[in-house]
């Protein structure tokens, strides 16, 4: 047993696919949960992801000796401020927030003395759906998570946050916090960005139904992440703004080119530059359908 | 029948297809494929997929009341120049072309005075796997094929190329042929740019191999357009020039529209804008899985 209650503070695709592969492993005693939806909070019971839910924080974190926060990055701070002076000893606290640079100076205003306690963590896993609904026990299986410690993150914390995830059948690792979200801008935020400037910008064409109507399942694949949850994506760029804008203005400058290429009719150019993509993408993401 | 006898022009992924779609319904009775690559035709007739190859196109097309010209294309017009003065009477013509602006012109000069006997096709299917290995024959099963007549396209021709795909289980539409490349660079070729550009500067980065590690479905998915055949992308590059350059240019205005709304940290309209695009692709996009 990894831990004996685990207080869930938001029981949604992510704290609830947490807690039912820990259950399921066995790893967890009683797990409670919180959150601001009441309807969402009965389906988590109905669905016995959680022992029992919570609307307060306070009575949720009450005798946990894990606290996962897996709420939008804009209200971690709130919640962490309302379960600071609560927290048991020897409890630790870790949060699911793609972004970590706002997070971790969040968690150490809100924490104080108890931010030691604190494993910022980002597991790489999520969909387009979300609520507790869409949670799957094997969510996690074959991810990354991420963990970036800070230089006071307590060890033991740290120890306590990578075996759990470890349980439930992610691939660990630890990344300093500045790396995270240089690396997350290019290879997750700023997809997200173009899939959803596309289909805001096809949306607003006088044609967009028949283009809708039109398009294979190639379109499908690449807009997918156009579906993802507005608010997370709000806060993330909120969070994580100036590597964002950073990658943003490259990538743009680089589709600068590629339109001068086009209009240029330089055939050559674009079969190098096409070719090029192709290889990387052949060569480094694996498991492809 | 459908087909007393198919030649099948370029024995790839779309041809080969094709000719497995008729074959399997029992709509063509004879299949002659004609291609660049002895081992690829060589693999179309082990698979059955054609009843023989003939590496000349006077061979290829001699007694077929059917063409289907599915090579790159920029390749288009040299084979309608070969084939033209060898076409049978009554015979049709169609290609695949992801572009038909200038495949039509190709086809008017190539064709001279058999030019009504064309039907300027093309098949919104396809995947990043090329070659007659990969070839279905439901490859085009509720997909859409839209053909693109030109004022002097012969209506029979047309009808019967019309008759051949609805038999391939595709549901087959007509456009004017502007339209049809206005369309298909804003929802299709503006797409494949995006995902190009992505990989291409990733593959740039220092850190690209802990980037494209870490990366979880959401990229794999986004970038799987990016595998695919770069001369075909070229070739549409060149072909659709001026509709594309159009739309890059557009997507690329939003994209600083975007930027901009993310360095003042407009949270209120990043939510817009992303609940927006999520909205119409929830709403446009079917059968996501």
């Amino acid at each position: 047993m990894i831990i004996q209650r685990l207080a869930v503070i938001g029981v949604g695709l992510i704290g609830g696919s947490l807690a039912r592969a820990l259950r399921q492993g066995g790893h967890v005693a009683d797990v409670v949960g919180f959150g601001r939806s009441l309807g969402n909070l009965q389906t988590a019971v109905d669905l016995g992801v959680v022992d029992r839910a919570e609307v307060s924080v306070a009575a949720a974190v009450r005798g946990a000796d894990m606290v996962i926060v897996a709420v939008p990055v804009s209200s971690i701070k709130l919640i962490l401020s309302e379960l600071a002076p609560l927290l048991e000893d020897g409890a630790v606290v870790t949060d699911v927030g793609s972004v970590k640079g706002v997070v971790v100076q969040a968690a150490r205003e809100a924490l104080g003395t108890r931010f030691a306690a604190f494993v910022p963590g980002h597991p790489i896993a999520g969909a387009e759906h979300s609520g507790v609904g869409a949670s799957r026990a094997d969510l996690f299986q074959a991810h990354h998570v991420i963990l970036t410690p800070d230089d006071d993150t307590d060890p033991a914390a740290l120890a306590r946050v990578r075996t759990m995830w470890q349980a439930t059948g992610a691939d660990v690792m630890t990344m300093p916090i500045v790396q995270h979200d240089e690396v997350l801008a290019a290879c997750s935020h700023l997809p997200h960005m173009l899939a959803y400037a596309l289909v805001d910008m096809l949306v607003r064409r006088n044609d967009h139904r028949a283009t809708f109507d039109l398009v294979a399942g190639g379109f499908r694949d690449f807009t997918r992440i156009a579906s993802s949850d507005p608010v997370m994506w709000r806060d993330i760029c909120v969070g994580n703004s100036e590597a964002l804008v950073r990658v943003l203005r490259e990538y743009r400058d680089n589709l600068d080119v590629l339109i001068s290429a086009i209009s240029k009719g330089d055939a050559k150019r674009l079969e190098q530059t096409f070719a090029r993509a192709k290889r990387a993408r052949d060569k480094y993401i694996k498991g492809d359908g």
